[in-house]
């Protein structure tokens, strides 16, 4: 097992990584002062993993809530039934909120514990290779309003992150492609070294080996927890960890949720993104080759899907006015050098969508 | 006008108290700096305050909310129909929230800017006294659930309190003498001079005499963010503002929600935790005339409703549950002196209700 702590103050944490750790007692211990827990997980994980967590925290008063599986979860109804049981569990103030699952029961479960009460303390125990390596490092928690992803959140740092890659043998190869994705982008975004490590490794993650996973997590949070740690509240630098999001939720968008996996979307977005970069002369077309190389290798989608650059250009748009004409690009001055840029005009974005389709 | 800083490090936040500022533009001006401003407020305040807020946020894109009046708005409909218009109104993450009117405003719009795109800055505008000289200060933030007050919430601190006296002239009396149940804990539970400089004043501040109720209001804010400032996530000295609260909430649910206002319960419920002081042997007899007389004169009530102590026992022993066995009593250790006691056994806490209806 291997660890590493996110640096934030007092609010800082640990992060483990290994193989079979989900019922290992000792990391969960230091956090159960309050003698109770609950532990929020869905209908795919439970059957899998519940019980084991159940006997790592041995001891406790444990309150168990399993909610439905997939996105439309991230909603006010879905959070006020976490609140209805934990207020029927008699959850108090020092109650342990345990998110075993993936993005989606991280997200949820971890606003709930935000509010709830004003606050209780959460662990993280993601079992999908994008919660390893995204959502289980930053402390943003959210639901999903009618009007748009993630309106209604908070940021909520857990006391430990708990990531087992045993437990990504349960998880459907699209998935474990699609969290790929984001540890590739941590690479060309963030670390040259780990893109030259990646590009010998892909296949062992692949295959599931299991010090290949270890390290790739290991590498992607502390990459990330280095950004997050000196912008927790994400008005800064904390943006170059969106490198291909621009475009990707712009292709999720359009493609209608959930056609796309997030993942697949953020992997054809970098590409159009490192296109974006040749064509206003801060990468080199070569590079552009490696982003798309490594994402095909990978199994992941290089080009958007089926619709014309107008329709992307203008689902960006939307999303600009939303943030209120303040769109920036994350682009590459480099492998492993992202950059944040304003100013960029149409015409090169529209024809960045046009070269990634080629 | 006079101001004071809530010590908080870089949350820290001014609070102006004077007559006729509500509308001071140059007070509001410093955190505008996103252009978008949005002004919640109720149905009994809008007529009388909203245009003038209006006005004094001139430049701003504004979105006005006006919601129900009453405890029932801090409710999960009442936040939905605020996130539905902030998103219709294009809020974005800079927009400042306005909260424009009594605790229920400021709990419910400061919880919305809470969590809101994971958080917006927030101003509270107070126009009851209670608002003045307690939620505003301390960051509190909730809404209520079906199970139980309060459940769920925030902590989130102002950028800003604007508390202008001259808005208490359209409180009606029984509400400001409910603020001023706060006021007068402040004195016992902190400050002897300021009780007696309560004793000499009382009249003045219920003849709303701005200069009373200016010096009133400071001081209060001034004993509560001295604490506040010294434990934000209330584990421990925050306690000691809830002198009398413990009773006061069983006189709250015995009496029926409603019947009593918070303040007039805190009022006799401070009389029977100066009564329990007394007869645990931490305050001289004498001294809880001074609790009772001076809560008499602001025209409070001083014995709680028609109900059998053990009733009252049974509620506070629900409370006692909820959280885990720990209820602690607030008592006087003196006058302005007020500390927390642990394993008070049940027959002190019955003889202080019947001391108190005596």
């Amino acid at each position: 097992m291997e660890t590493l702590r996110v640096a934030l103050g007092s609010r800082a944490y640990p992060i483990h990584i290994g193989a079979g750790i989900l019922d290992a007692a000792e990391l969960y211990r230091p956090h159960l002062a309050g003698g109770t827990a609950a532990i929020v997980t869905n209908e795919r994980v439970a059957p899998f993993y519940l019980e084991r967590v159940r006997r790592a925290v041995h001891g406790a008063r444990v309150t168990e809530i399993v909610i439905a599986d997939g996105e439309q979860a991230k909603s006010w109804q879905t959070l006020n039934r976490l609140f209805d049981d934990l207020l029927k569990g008699h959850c108090g103030r020092d109650t342990l909120v345990i998110a075993l699952g993936g993005g989606v029961v991280g997200d949820l479960a971890g606003f709930a514990a935000a509010v709830y009460q004003r606050g209780v303390p959460f662990l993280q125990v993601p079992t999908t290779l994008l919660a390893q390596v995204d959502s289980s490092v930053g402390g943003k928690t959210a639901i999903n309003h009618a009007l748009g992803k993630n309106m209604i959140g908070a940021f909520h740092q857990p006391r430990a992150v708990i990531s087992d890659v045993a437990t990504l043998d349960t998880l459907p190869d699209r998935e474990l492609r699609a969290g790929l994705a984001e540890v590739i982008k941590h690479g060309f975004a963030l670390d040259a070294a780990f893109v030259d490590w990646l590009e010998a490794n892909v296949e062992k993650i692949l295959a599931r080996e299991r010090g290949a996973l270890v390290h790739a997590i290991r590498r992607s949070c502390e990459l990330k927890a280095r950004i997050v740690a000196g912008d927790e509240r994400e008005s800064g630098s904390r943006a170059l960890l969106n490198f291909g999001h621009t475009f990707g939720h712009a292709i999720e968008a359009g493609a209608g949720y959930g056609a796309w996996l997030h993942g697949e979307a953020v992997a054809a977005g970098m590409v159009m993104a490192a296109e974006l970069s040749v064509l206003i002369g801060q990468l080199k077309k070569i590079e552009v080759s490696r982003v798309r190389d490594l994402l095909k290798r990978a199994g992941l989608p290089v080009a958007g899907p089926a619709l014309a650059p107008e329709r992307l250009m203008e689902l960006m748009s939307l999303d600009k006015k939303a943030a209120k004409g303040k769109t920036r690009f994350v682009v590459l001055e480099g492998i492993g050098r992202a950059a944040l840029k304003n100013g960029i005009d149409d015409a090169a974005v529209r024809a960045a969508i046009v070269a990634a389709a080629q």
